[in-house]
């Protein structure tokens, strides 16, 4: 079900602090994982189940580099590795927990799945966090009970801007007509487009006179399991009609969206968007803070019913659309990575 | 588990508006049903999952005489067939949602969950609605976690006025001596009798002085899946002890109730109460309303439990008593056709 | 799952009065329990299920030494023989609902769930309840989503009073070193032993001087199903190093714990705590009973989190360690009981 061997998003980096409490409890692909920061500020992921009898590590107590499981004082370092066994002097050699390899990047951590020896940092996908001083990203996060491939499928089809966000992006017809150019990547989809001569995004009309248009340039790079970078770009309509717009460019944004699977029936999204310092002005990122928020309870509401249906009818045919390219794309990928990991044992080694 | 060519409830009339928004979402036989009204005043009855990706038509909006899916924006004509694809010239054969015969009669809606070619309206069971002008008849509607064949057990039954209704509709405990006349109909069982020389139901007493009497005739006409249609009389207590009262009549009323089974595990009860205008007085069906109101409020409690031990206990023997008859009647037919329908291939076709 | 030949609390007496509506619905071992006070204050407990048609006897009604089923009005004596059905001269030889036996000992009610010629009620534990005078009991109970294994565990192994109690019980890791005096019982285990030199409990750290050390002495008679009666001491430091203290006695206690498993998920748990007479003052068992409701919240939060992790992986291999010794002993007798059980056909006969 899910694609083992990648990183996975475990939240914003400030969501981990050095307080003392400050321990963080996800669920990944399944598996129940217990975050916190060591002194030095590295992050350490474990498996949140205690070897001894599963107690729970995120009620446990950080100490120094380790992590102390507060049911019957098991204390574990950073490696996983049992060290402390209050009241027994042995140590057995499987007193230990999985843990996980783990690397802050743009302000994101990112958690490996899979085999450790295979967990190599260029595999995490490019992004613009909030602490980039080029732009002014501000971020958030949403709980939503649907499985990821309904994610992947809503994010690789923008032609849903025109009706699940006619109120917030929305404002025209023109993303059913998109001529999209998507290239194969090693672990996604690259997937470029523009939208020319339309109506401001519903969220932004007021700001315009009535009849302004604009030029839209999207920049798609969506990879596994189910991250979704966007450059997008804003132009006061130009007169070109293929490559890059001779109008005014009024907004450089980026909306980065990292959705991490937690089980078949949920996901935790994290996601940004803001503009370029050079781009920006008083209380515009605020705006687009604020529209892609409520635009996120607009997927939320539909992907969860569409959830729903498709968990009572597995098997219902379904009738395939123009639409259907992108998904069926970044569907293909995934089904790709899951077929190969299917035919190999991965191990599972105590990472540091 | 549900006979499928029948006419199902829906709900009220005025729960289905002209506004903008107006879109019931519906369970009915374990299926999702979405339901709206054409500019004409026709009910559509669509399957509540479009076409293309099982998304939850109820999300979607109306225009004209169709319903737009919300998610890709593809539209469907009141026949369920597909008349729009944004984005795309082609429209498959294969898009199109399955819908369902309607009719509104006396303030209902009805819909047929089975083969649209046997869809007669003369099947509809008799009712009085709210519109009537001859009855002054108040509607009301509750939600029941119960499996519908105990609805049934408990109207066919109605010596359990005297005890679950021991403080509404109770009173007397000649509930549990009632000769019960019952007929079988074509689509279920027709139940008549007498209770003679009672006091009046709890929630009336204090209208009468101590040691008052009256004479109560039953007609009821139950019929599939679980409709309850109560012909109630009241007459102060006469001299005759069979055939009609000989005392004054104080009360002549209809309440009208459809129990709509949503899946194993819950109904909707769409039910309603009220005097002849002739009987009528002021505040007297206000009077009903609250008594039926409260009434089934105690049955719901009784249901509820009642579905629980029996789902933990699927296989335990039960001892049957005499009040069981009538039950007993109305689940045969039940089973009947159920066992008709399982031998019978149902084809499932658009119907307009 | 359940040990069947055995004594279950079902509560503390008070909480079954003679009150009109006094009518107790538990879960116990996976079956639904009614219990009721007769006239001349005996208890009694029957399935609570009308062999009807399974209605729930909890919504039924006081009579006497009989409860009326208030679905259909079947009234069943204390021995669970149906003495009326309103409507019918014969009563079936089959109408009866199980009934068990029950017996009040020490303020908590218990009720045995297997063959009730086995019931005997000299295998009810030992226990001082808040109705004895020379000791000052105060008593609560709290619902625990957990199975009652777990239960067995914490409770078999003190040691984790050093961890999940740090801010309520503990204060010292002394617990981590017990020696642990286990006995084996006919139906459990006892286990004695000395943490001495100690500080006091953190709860009640404020009283004494800093520094200030204590011998604390514990006694704890373990039975099935899981049943915890520990006799508490505490005196201050002394010198002896085998034996008795030989400091002074501060306090003299006991904590009377009773887990009743309701299902295989949750355990209903009734619990006391309270000082002799002797060393009793002013607001110190209430202290007492602020620290131990405080104490089993932390109880909870770690083995409801334990439950769901054991849940998800019930095939995960384990790390023992030194302080399972007395957990283990103590399901090795629930194992060795329910494996006689699984041998022997339990006969379910009616008891009075």
């Amino acid at each position: 079900m899910f694609v083992k061997n990648c990183w996975y998003c475990a939240g914003w980096d400030y969501e981990l602090s050095q307080g003392k409490h400050a321990i963080l409890a996800r669920r990944i692909a399944d598996e129940p994982i217990v975050l916190y920061r060591k002194p030095d500020g590295g992050v350490v992921a474990m498996e949140d189940r205690c070897c001894h009898r599963q107690a729970a590590l995120h009620l446990g107590q950080k100490e120094g580099d380790s992590i102390r499981c507060m049911y019957h004082g098991m204390k574990f370092g950073p490696d996983g590795k049992c060290t402390e066994i209050p009241g027994q002097d042995h140590i057995p050699e499987k007193a230990c927990v999985r843990t996980y390899p783990v690397v802050e990047k743009d302000n994101w951590i990112w958690v490996w799945m899979g085999d450790p020896a295979k967990a190599d940092p260029s595999l995490i996908c490019f992004s613009v966090g909030p602490g980039d001083k080029n732009w002014n990203i501000k971020t958030s996060q949403v709980r939503v009970n649907a499985n990821y491939r309904l994610e992947i499928a809503n994010l690789m089809d923008l032609s849903h801007l025109t009706w699940v966000h006619r109120n917030t992006f929305g404002g025209t017809d023109a993303y059913t007509r998109n001529k999209i150019k998507h290239v194969m990547t090693p672990r996604g989809v690259r997937s470029t487009f523009w939208v020319r001569g339309v109506p401001a995004p519903v969220f932004a009309q007021h700001m315009f006179p009535p009849g302004a248009l604009f030029d839209l340039s999207f920049d798609v790079d969506m990879t596994l399991p189910c991250n979704f970078i966007l450059h997008f770009q804003v132009w006061t309509a130009g007169t070109a009609t293929d490559g890059p717009s001779d109008g005014q460019l009024v907004l450089d944004s980026y909306s980065c969206q990292a959705i991490t699977p937690r089980d078949a029936d949920s996901v935790d999204y994290y996601y940004s968007w803001g503009s370029s310092v050079a781009t920006d002005g008083p209380g515009m990122s605020d705006m687009l803070y604020e529209a892609i928020n409520a635009a996120f309870l607009e997927d939320r509401e539909m992907l969860e019913a569409q959830h729903q249906n498709i968990k009572e009818r597995t098997d219902r045919k379904m009738v395939d659309i123009v639409h259907d390219a992108g998904p069926g794309k970044m569907l293909w990928v995934l089904e790709k990575f899951l077929k190969e990991e299917a035919s190999t044992q991965i191990p599972i080694v105590q990472a540091a």
